[in-house]
């Protein structure tokens, strides 16, 4: 069986020899203070700065979620307002979550499957950017994302690259901070959050701190920096989810990032091609430079139900859609774990059901 | 090798049967919005409720650590002004924590070892109790917990009990919420905080609500409930844990609480019998009624190092004291995961060594 859902995604292959690995090393019951463990979380976090290409200036966290780092960047980088990119469900919750800490929360917003045109952008603290819309299958482009820094030099940009990661090159010297989960790309159990910052964000966390703003407790920016310095965190982490992280990377590292990329292109042009040419779906997303590379959504209609029964009967589970898209719509995550040979046996299900 | 670390802790010896399970049956891929999800979710939550005796009107949610549900208490339970037993590194960090997000937080203060004696409490929102405090091995009594209902009764009760649990058995009548993590006595690897609260809680957080206060986003009161009750979580958790717990669970249930309370009871009686007896160590603590029956904390002195050694070299590895006591303390875990015949065979290697 291969799951194609984006998320939780299908495990990379090698998790759970590293599983078998860390328990026979006791790594589940190291202590977060102990030496043993600084080493993990600094062969993990070494690894991710090569993987990314993360500049030195910049330090990585390790906090709960994806969905606790939305919270965590708005308590900690925008004192009154932020400026938020929406087009889709998570982008939208983002939005959202800004408005529930009481910040003013602009919006521009694009219709589903669209990109962003036609905007003008005033003042802001902080332009909050989802690269790849998980719930849509719209990837922003690299242009569009480094265009902001020019602009707006005051405000912070933030990248949400949940889904995405570790395919896009990000040039670093145009976002202050960029984010993802484990369970998409990087195939591994849920339960673990990367937040990666420069020092423009330590220094805005440091600024609404010294005017009396609450910038949270024990994963505010401050107390993450002073315990990353040492390899630690502030609480007792997901020390097994760090562990196999770190080993994931190393398994990535091997097989060359650039490799991984041009394999995730090559898989995502053959789905894209299927899905135009084929009689019974269609690419959600219409602008070809807006498709994401990384989920892939399909637009299947009334034979969403037929389609997902035929690959589920050869043992492939598509996503479905996101939302009340779910009977519409069928979504393909396209992650390292996911090989060229799958996606090409994907594809010819496909095409034989016509 | 034995660890009687306090945390996290020795794994619970079925725990790397159930991890292999878990992968057999494609647990860490689930999506956490799926009803497979939502059925090991609803096991964990049940067999915690008969566990530990916790009503059908208190309710139970995941989030990352205890120490974010230090913050998240605050957050969502305190408008103003809390007040902290504090006897430890840890009551301490609570009472902190209050402090950084703005309440007034009163304390009164024990010394290290001791119990709280002469102490007067004036009309507060909330009474934040650490059952038993990891750092110095002093664990309240029913008794002192249990008279706060009758004084305060306006007041919220909320107790800590990171290091005891499954041990202790509380009366839910005379506390509103109640806290673990599942690193110490549920012997799991570490990445997930237990909360269990009531309505009282639940209409505390709606009236700060209410009143424009801020009780965070995905993690407040009413989101969590939102989500508990359709047996989800606000984000996508370390659904590997919860499952992994729920095993647990249900082995500590056929083993029986009564058996492992009886056996927690006598482990611990052993072991400060021997310190007692022993002519290079002492309990820590003075006060018999005061002694923590899951974390022994030794004064071993100048004899640290050699104690340690001794019981190193035959695979049994203690915990060090806490912070400064690190030279001069030697910390027991007494947790189900440790047996009898364990804590009969280090009584016997420290007979020996004096």
């Amino acid at each position: 069986m291969i799951n194609f859902t984006p998320g939780p995604s299908q495990l990379y292959f090698t998790v759970e020899n590293h599983v078998r690995q860390a328990f026979r090393d006791g790594v589940p019951s190291l202590s977060h203070r102990s030496k043993e463990f600084e080493k993990i979380s600094k062969t993990t976090t070494d690894g991710l700065k090569e993987l990314l290409g993360i500049p030195s200036d910049f330090h990585i966290f390790f906090v709960g979620s994806a969905t606790e780092i939305w919270e965590r960047v708005i308590q900690n980088l925008v004192e009154a307002q932020s400026l938020h990119f929406v087009n889709g469900a998570f982008s939208k919750r983002f939005h959202e979550i800004a408005g529930q800490l009481g910040k003013k929360n602009l919006k521009i917003e694009a219709s589903l499957g669209d990109g962003f045109t036609d905007f003008k952008v005033g003042p802001t603290e902080l332009i909050a950017l989802t690269h790849n819309e998980t719930s849509t299958g719209v990837m922003l482009t690299m242009d569009f994302i480094n265009q902001f820094r020019d602009q707006h030099p005051e405000a912070l940009i933030v990248v949400d690259a949940v889904s995405s990661l570790p395919y896009p090159q990000f040039d670093f010297t145009k976002i202050d901070s960029l984010f993802f989960s484990v369970q998409k790309g990087f195939g591994l159990p849920a339960g673990l959050g990367i937040w990666v910052v420069n020092d423009r964000c330590l220094a805005k966390a440091e600024s609404l701190l010294s005017k009396g703003i609450s910038i949270g407790t024990y994963h505010n920016l401050p107390t993450l920096l002073a315990n990353a310095k040492k390899n630690q965190t502030p609480e007792t982490p997901n020390v097994l989810s760090i562990y196999l992280l770190g080993k994931v990377v190393e398994d990535f590292l091997r097989r060359g990032i650039q490799l991984i990329r041009k394999e995730t292109e090559y898989k995502a042009a053959l789905l894209y091609q299927t899905l135009t040419q084929h009689k019974l779906a269609d690419p959600f997303v219409n602008d070809a430079k807006l498709r994401s590379q990384t989920v892939i959504v399909a637009q299947t209609g009334m034979h969403t139900e037929a389609i997902t029964k035929h690959l589920q009967s050869h043992g492939f589970y598509p996503g479905y859609g996101y939302g009340d898209k779910k009977k519409e719509q069928l979504r393909f995550a396209n992650f390292p774990t996911h090989s060229k040979e799958t996606f090409e046996h994907l594809v010819d299900l496909l095409e034989k059901f016509s």
